[in-house]
Formats: structure tokens, C-alpha cells, sequence
């Protein structure tokens, strides 16, 4: 018998991609291995992305509003839908809970739903409910479609292209390190009052309730420009630039001051005593894109504040390094299954 | 605080579509309230459908094989796409599991898992894997297709319809019975030898490798005929009748002695001193089809092995009766939340 961790989770996926048979169905064009399958839906192509968050792993109820939990399930598939470059139609959401939850709490977490469906314009079209003997665990699956010459693939960069994040990185983790330091106060003391202040609130924000990035898809059809490659930064920017190289077969140079971390980022990590690049680096849950542009293409983004420039790919996949200031570099890693 | 209890799976469900607004885009031409949601893909409905399994609620491993419940959890999906009168294509699986689980049983899974997607021609294109603290949790998500003309719902059932049910229903109830009671043989003492006989093994069959009913889908369509509405019998024979009914609001007389019951149902049911109509009618897991048809176009069915004609639809939707040879008749209830 083999140990699951020995695998990870990587191993696992490719351990099931390897034993899964050719598609038969003409209309199925790509299966698992990128951020969501790819269907033939003649003019369009469609994109069919799944995602399951399971309490005491993704989430823990004694600081995530109900609310703010719909909203972030939501985000979860949207932008793996976004992250093909495409658009999000519908949604269905199942629910496994325990009878502990009253209905007013079904409620909350199906008002976080709504609202995320409204802000993403996708329509919420069905789902299955059961119970649970254990805890609350949700899984979403998301239909979108892209014009089939916009779609961007994981494995399609190219040598010189130059990388690019949307946002900031880091924020989310940091985030989570609060609220799991108040929650440890408040088991210490229920009396304690909690003592996140007003300056802490975009991290709080960005790990309760980040947003998928829609608005980055519409910009880059607006600007007429496709990536060469695009994935979402689900689990830190490390593993998702990973990812995008081995897929494509290039390396790549990430120059550390250039990736874009909060000032709020800033603060909280020097108070944690964490450096803020590894936050961004191995932190995960921003739902921000990584994706490259040729370089004559990036010209057109690079006064555009909500995308940075952190990097450029290179022919030689044994070179994934960050580069400092000072002209060190170091290989990137990815953390292990989580 | 409102008990969960007090609403049920059905009151849950109506809660969760009367706040859904209606949706935006002009593809989705269905929501919540049918076996899947539909979609205008052009010359073809899309169908998505979603299913969620918990384990300690829908499985327990101590007496189900692991390539059973993968092909067990496909059927529940692709059973949803041949209520709409559809056909799979693509598929979906995510999966919960702790790292008690080796790699070996992964793989047993996924061996279980292919052969349905085999057996139903469905393209397995993705899904996600995460730890969970506690059991195995399956989320299948299946898209499927189906001809304009022949997109068969659960609210279009006519007075006069003849009422129809494919294979035959309680086996599984009964082959679960089967199972729990050597579990606690065995529980008992686990030098004891299982005692399921040779002339179970069908009963077993149904509970552990149930099949949904693509071939009838086939059949229909090579008859050219299309059900006037269709569900598939997940939840026991009542459960469903009543949805059909309820959403179609049509009243129905079902002659009990017509429910078609297999031999070693009738021969378990009386060794376990149940109603051999009773788990027909409440058991559920049998995944066959439930539809009507007009009176007219049953002619073509009749001498069908595969269908039985169980009773027939009325305009007064108060009356959905069991009718006995001897001309009484009682009114069919569904169970509550389980």
C-alpha cells in the first residue's frame, strides 16, 4: 500500500490524468489538466470548471461568515473559468451539511451566492443537498465559454514573453494569519473583544471574500490582446508559475521587487515576522491571474495599474528562479500537498 | 432559529428557488426544479446535472467496494441526464478523501469510475481532489445533450397518460438490507463467514452496481417516442410519482399489483417481513426511469419486457392513490428527510 502524501496532490491528478482514456466525444476538446475542460460549442468554446471546499480544510466557521463563504465558493470557479480567459455562465452549487446548521444559516450562505452570481453575471441553475455526519462541505461547478480565438491555455507561452499578475499577492494569506491569531485570543478569553483594527481590513477582505477577476478579462478583449498563457493564483504564485512552465516547457526570471505586494501586506508580515515575498509567493487563495504577453503586446499594459510586470520566460525549463536586486538567484519551489 | 428538520430536502430546495432570481443569460432556458438544468446549445438542449455523496449518509465502506461506488457515482449523475430524455458527455468528479486512504484505493476508485464512463460513453475532463477530516466525499457533475424535439421535463405530464416504470424497483432497498444485516454478523463476530447466498446476488447487484437507463433513452428514440414527462426513481417509486405529479398538477392511480418487484425482492422482502410494495415505494436507489406517455403511443410499448404500464394520470391533482385488485384505494406519501 502506497501513502497518499508519498504522491501529493499533484502526483495524484497526474496519476489519474495518465489512466483516464482518450475523449470519445468529438466535442470534448481538452480534459483534465488545465483550469477547466474545453468543449466544441461551435462558434464559442465552452468550459466546464469544478471545485469542492470542505469545513476544518478551506474554512473555518468560527471566523467565516456564512456569507462571505457563498461569495468566496463562487469565486473559486468564476476564476478558473477566468483563467481560460473566458466568462461564466451558469453555476450549480451542492451542499453536504449536518442538521446543527438552522435554516437562517442555509440562508446566509445562499445570500453570499446571489450576491456573487449577481457580480459575476452568472446564473445559478441548480445543485444537489444532503446531509453530512461530519461538516459543511460545498462544491461548485461552473459552465463558461470563451470565442475559440481568445481561449488561453496553461501550456502555450513562448521564450521572452513577459510574465504578468493582476492585483497584489500575499494578502490573503496574511489575512488568515489574523484571524487565526484572534480566534486564538478569543478560545483563550471569549470575554476579549477583538482586536482587528481598521487598517487590517483589506487583508481581512481579501481572504474572507476575494473576488474572481472578471474585470481583467473584459479589459484584455477590450484591449485586444490575448495571453499567451493564463492560470489563477489559487495556491501561490509559485505553484501556479510552475504549473504554467512545466506545461509550456520554459523556465522563467521573477524579479522579487517587482511582484506587487500591499502596503497593509507589508505591515502584517513584518509583525508575523514572514517575509512578504514568501506570503505571495507560497501564501495562496488570491484568485488573482498569472499569465504571460509577447513583448510587443505587453507595451499596451504597461501603464495599466492593476496588472504587473514581474518577469519573463526563458527556453530553459531547469531555470524557474527569483532574481534579486542584487543579481542572486534562487530557484522557485512549490510547497507540497496541503 | 428554524430546525432544518422542520423543512425538509424539499422545503429546502423550494427555499433555495424561490430566492434564485431569474436567470440572465439568454441560454439558460431551465434552473433548479428538474432532474438537470438545460441550456440552448442551438440544434440541442446542454443538460448539467450535479450529485454529491457523503460517506456514513450514502455509502459505507465496510461492506461497498471502491470501484463500485465510482461506478455507483457516475450512474447517480448520468441517471439525471436520461430523465431529461438525454444523453452524457462529459464528466466531472471531485473528490474528498483523508490520507487514511491509500493510493491503491484511489486508483480502485477511478477503476470504477472509468468503466461507467465507459459502459455510459462519457468523457471524464476534470475535477478537483482535496484532504477532508473526516470521510470520502464524491461530487459528480455530468453535461449531456438532447435533441430539441425530444427534451422530456418532469411538469409536462398530461390527464390520461399512461404511467410507466423501466426494470423494476426495491431491489436495492432490499440488497442494502442484505448487506447491513451481515455487517452485524460480522460486527458480531469476524470469524463468521458472509452469508449472502448465489440467489441474492442480484439484489446485491442493484444496491451496489446500479445501472441508469441510457438504453431506454435509445429505445425511446428508436420507437420515436417521447415521454409526455420523465423522472428518474432515485428516491423510491412515491417520492418521484409525487414530484411528477405536484409539478405537473396531475392526480395518479397506480394498481400495486402492476409495480414490477423482481422474485428475490418478493423472497427478501418476506424474510425481512416488509412489504415487498413498500420498499418499491419508499427504498429508492434504483435508478430507473419513471415517465408517461399517451395513451395512444403506449401501444407501442406494451409487449416491452423492459417497461410496465403501473397506472395512469387524472386532472384532479388531490388524488395520488395505490389501488388494490380489490378496488381500494390509499394515498401514496412520500418519507421525509433522510
Amino acid at each position: 500500500m502506497t501513502d497518499l502524501n508519498t504522491l501529493g496532490e499533484i502526483g495524484l491528478i497526474d496519476r489519474i490524468r495518465n489512466a483516464t482514456p482518450a475523449p470519445t466525444h468529438s466535442e470534448t476538446v481538452r480534459g483534465i489538466g488545465d483550469d477547466a475542460a474545453v468543449f466544441d460549442w461551435g462558434e464559442d468554446y465552452g468550459l466546464l470548471a469544478t471545485d469542492m471546499l470542505v469545513e476544518g480544510i478551506h474554512f473555518d466557521l468560527t471566523y467565516v461568515p456564512l456569507k462571505h463563504l457563498g461569495y468566496k465558493a463562487v469565486t473559486f470557479g468564476v476564476s478558473d473559468i477566468a483563467a481560460m480567459n473566458g466568462l461564466p455562465l451558469q453555476l450549480t452549487v451542492s451542499i453536504g451539511l449536518s442538521s446543527r446548521f438552522p435554516v437562517e444559516a442555509i440562508d446566509e450562505l445562499y445570500d453570499g451566492i446571489r450576491a456573487a452570481c449577481e457580480a459575476y453575471n452568472v446564473d445559478l441553475v441548480g445543485g444537489d443537498t444532503t446531509s453530512s455526519r461530519s461538516g459543511l462541505i460545498i462544491s461548485v461547478s461552473v459552465l463558461g465559454k470563451v470565442p475559440k480565438s481568445q481561449i488561453t491555455y496553461r501550456n502555450t507561452a513562448q521564450p521572452d514573453d513577459v510574465v504578468c499578475v493582476t492585483g497584489d499577492l500575499g494578502a490573503a494569506y496574511l489575512g488568515l494569519q489574523l484571524l487565526e491569531r484572534e480566534k486564538q485570543v478569543f478560545m483563550a478569553d471569549p470575554n476579549m473583544q477583538p482586536g482587528l483594527s481598521e487598517e487590517r481590513a483589506y487583508l481581512i477582505q481579501r481572504q474572507l471574500r476575494p473576488d474572481a477577476r472578471t474585470d481583467i478579462v473584459h479589459e484584455l478583449r477590450d484591449l485586444d490582446i490575448r495571453p499567451t498563457a493564463m492560470i489563477d493564483v489559487s495556491d501561490g504564485l509559485a505553484s501556479e508559475l510552475l504549473h504554467l512552465c512545466r506545461q509550456s516547457g520554459k523556465g522563467a526570471v521573477i524579479f522579487d521587487e517587482n511582484i506587487p505586494i500591499d502596503d497593509q501586506a507589508y505591515l502584517a508580515a513584518d509583525e508575523f515576522k514572514i517575509s512578504p515575498v514568501t506570503a505571495a509567493l507560497n501564501g495562496g487563495e488570491d484568485y488573482e491571474l498569472l499569465f504571460t504577453v509577447r513583448p510587443q503586446v505587453f507595451e499596451k499594459l504597461a501603464n495599466n495599474a492593476r496588472i504587473t510586470a514581474i518577469g519573463y520566460l526563458t527556453n530553459n525549463p531547469e531555470q524557474i528562479v527569483l532574481a534579486t536586486k542584487a543579481g542572486q538567484q534562487t530557484p522557485i519551489r512549490a510547497q507540497g500537498w496541503t
